[in-house]
């Protein structure tokens, strides 16, 4: 191992057979915390060139379970690199498992402004996201799909990489970033993939050109391989349709499902699941999966399907027809505009910090998130506003949580005396 | 500490606070070691500067007790960065002590080619290195000078920062360097001292620039810390003296306090002693310091005052007067001369790596060393040589490991058929 940190630290290039013993090594605990982290703050500096960063995936892919595919056909898998109000899964996941193609869906608990998609989902009471592989892999032969959180039977290299880079600022880099991703999606065996690689003030990747760089790495690694892998860049700088926070995420999918979404989040998830829908072999086309899954969404078999999941995973089938029965904030707080003109920015990271001091999200892993807090915003970049306008409201436990929230979100808004040029919803597509 | 690593990471100057919130927290086992690493690692890559080092050298001294000086008047102190067959602290030490100048030497168990000069002082029998430091500022008051084992009551984050950094490949760090080696010295309390940064193929610096930036570094340490300092670099081309290995070397120290050593370590400990007794204002320049050393060896005054020294210390005073008492390995075997000519090359490293595979050295630490095992050489770089004339003699305990070293002198000597240019043994002087 102290090999492996020099060579890499003087610039070297690791062998596919030093990559494996690493993280073979490391995840048996037969390296120390210390030698990994002065390797992973030296792939910090060095980098790793591309056929490193796809041994890495590899490895972290195999160092748990490799589940076998569900009968016949593909399946497929979606991955977002995080955004403020992405609530895309749950909108994404039921059309695309509407149109015949199974989804396995592995999400996080996430650090930061909400919770993850597995904390969004547990604001339906009752919903179980604990699945074990087993009965997650039946619950997507019979239903079609699961929502769950990461078992600890797949990758658990990652788990554990992630928490040392957590602990030693070496999170930001682009190989190690693409690894963890593509690692834990490599490991539930799905054959096609999307990834939604977020840009903006509200993202990891700030600018198109990093994300690009990122969605660039992530795709050459599942094509290598084997799986279909495309990634959308697309917009974060705001953030993504109307609601911040956990049962106000769940609600604003279960709203779009209903035919009733906000137009960003309507089209951002069409896009992904037309891509998801190709790249699985079902239509000759992205343009023709965006076709179908409208026509499904229409037809309210998007819904129907959410309908499936939610009973299979024992969640109150109630919330799905009358999403107002989902937990919200006590005390709420309305953002007026100061001055007239047209909403110019809407700052996503804000917006995210905003949420996070209302109670949706957590600093500290195993922290409950408080499901009802959040933002709903009624105005978006490029609306116009009049002076004393509501811009959004948010939602909260407690008075002082709704003006803390208040004022952070205050922060990141800019009214202008002409409309701002727009910016696209998807930057680029990346591979198919 | 996760700000730390990334403002270091991210080439940011840490302040004096956040250097000493890491040494204590880190010595207090409040950091973990993987969060250490990461830190250690950026520094590799982003380095410190001047105050930096200052300061991480302070926090290591004051991480643990800090002895009063010992009555009236300053004492000495000396380091040597490392070479082979470098025993000058053994001729050092006492003759500065019989200059009235008290020395406080604490020294080490290095990994490598030889044991450190702790290892050197336990082949004279009953020498006892490890008092406490009690008892060592006793002798020094009593005697003039103890030559002990780094005590855990002194520095401790030293101890504990290099197991760490010997574990992450984080040693080959200028700031690293100098904050250990600085940090175990102020910690002592010596109020003079000089510094052999040596250079060359046998070296931890083998350029000259590379040791006098060293040099500079350290001075400028112990200079601002109120230490008188001053540093010589000098060669370590090929090994000091003619003997390599730890008894070998204690029998050359004493013949050479007995007058009759070789020319390149006799000078080179008057010139380190000349420039000691300057710097504790004992003499008005290090030339006076030189010839005073001189006169003292001549009489005598430091073969009396190690007779002092190893009975204060328990050890056995008869090989003092008969150092060929000392251990010595049964099994001899000669490297001779392949061609006539002048011996050109007489590769420190190599002789060095001879010297372990002998057994002098350990690669693991507590393993013993093998007192008797090393190699004495007849020749030095611009000696003539004949074809089959012997030039060094190796020690060991066994036929295969003497076979072993000899082999590997052999790959450090070349022969060729003019004089080598001569290089010098005191390449420049850094302070003072």
């Amino acid at each position: 191992m102290y090999d492996l940190i020099m060579k890499k630290r003087d610039g070297g290039t690791l062998s596919t057979g030093e990559i494996e013993f690493f993280v073979r090594e490391y995840t048996r605990g037969r390296i120390p915390d210390a030698q990994a982290a002065a390797l992973l703050m030296a792939v910090y500096f060095r980098g790793l060139d591309p056929r490193e960063t796809a041994d890495l995936t590899l490895a972290i892919a195999s160092s748990g379970q490799r589940p076998a595919p569900p009968g016949a056909g593909p399946w497929a898998d979606k991955h977002s690199t995080g955004g403020v109000g992405d609530k895309t899964t749950l909108v994404v996941v039921p059309l695309v498992a509407a149109a015949g193609v199974p989804v396995l869906k592995m999400a996080g608990r996430s650090l930061g402004h909400t919770g993850g998609t597995i904390d969004k989902l547990e604001s339906i009471p009752g919903f179980d996201t604990g699945l074990s592989l087993q009965t997650a892999l039946r619950q997507v032969r019979e239903v079609g799909a699961a929502l769950v959180g990461h078992t600890p039977e797949l990758a658990p290299a990652d788990a554990k990489l992630y928490s040392l880079r957590d602990l030693t600022a070496t999170v930001d880099s682009l190989p190690l970033i693409a690894a963890s991703i593509m690692g834990k999606k490599l490991a539930t065996g799905a054959r096609a993939l999307v990834l939604d690689v977020k840009t903006g003030r509200g993202a990891l990747m700030t600018s198109p050109e990093e994300a690009v760089a990122l969605a660039r790495l992530m795709v050459g690694i599942g094509t290598r391989a084997g799986v279909a892998t495309a990634a959308l860049v697309t917009d974060m700088d705001q953030p993504l349709g109307r609601a911040v926070g956990n049962a106000l995420e769940v609600r604003e999918a279960i709203t779009t499902l209903h035919g009733a979404g906000p137009p960003d989040l309507t089209e951002l998830a069409l896009r992904l699941g037309g891509h998801l829908l190709f790249l699985a072999g079902a239509v000759p086309d992205p343009e023709a999966g965006f076709g179908k899954l409208s026509r499904l969404l229409r037809k309210g078999a998007g819904l129907a399907k959410l309908r499936q999941i939610v009973a299979a995973q024992g969640g109150d089938l109630r919330v799905v027809d009358e999403p107002d029965r989902l937990p919200q904030g006590a005390v709420s707080q309305t953002v007026c505009a100061r001055e007239s003109g047209w909403l110019a920015v809407l700052d996503a990271r804000k917006a995210g910090e905003a949420a996070l001091l209302l109670g949706a999200g957590r600093t500290v892993p195993g922290v409950p998130v408080d499901p009802g807090a959040g933002i709903v915003l009624h105005k978006k970049v490029g609306d116009p506003v009049r002076a004393g306008e509501a811009l959004a409201t948010l939602y909260a436990a407690t008075q002082a949580a709704a003006a803390a929230g208040a004022a952070r979100l205050e922060e990141g808004v800019a009214i202008a005396p002409v409309p701002p040029p727009s910016r696209p919803l998807i930057h680029t597509v990346v591979g198919a």
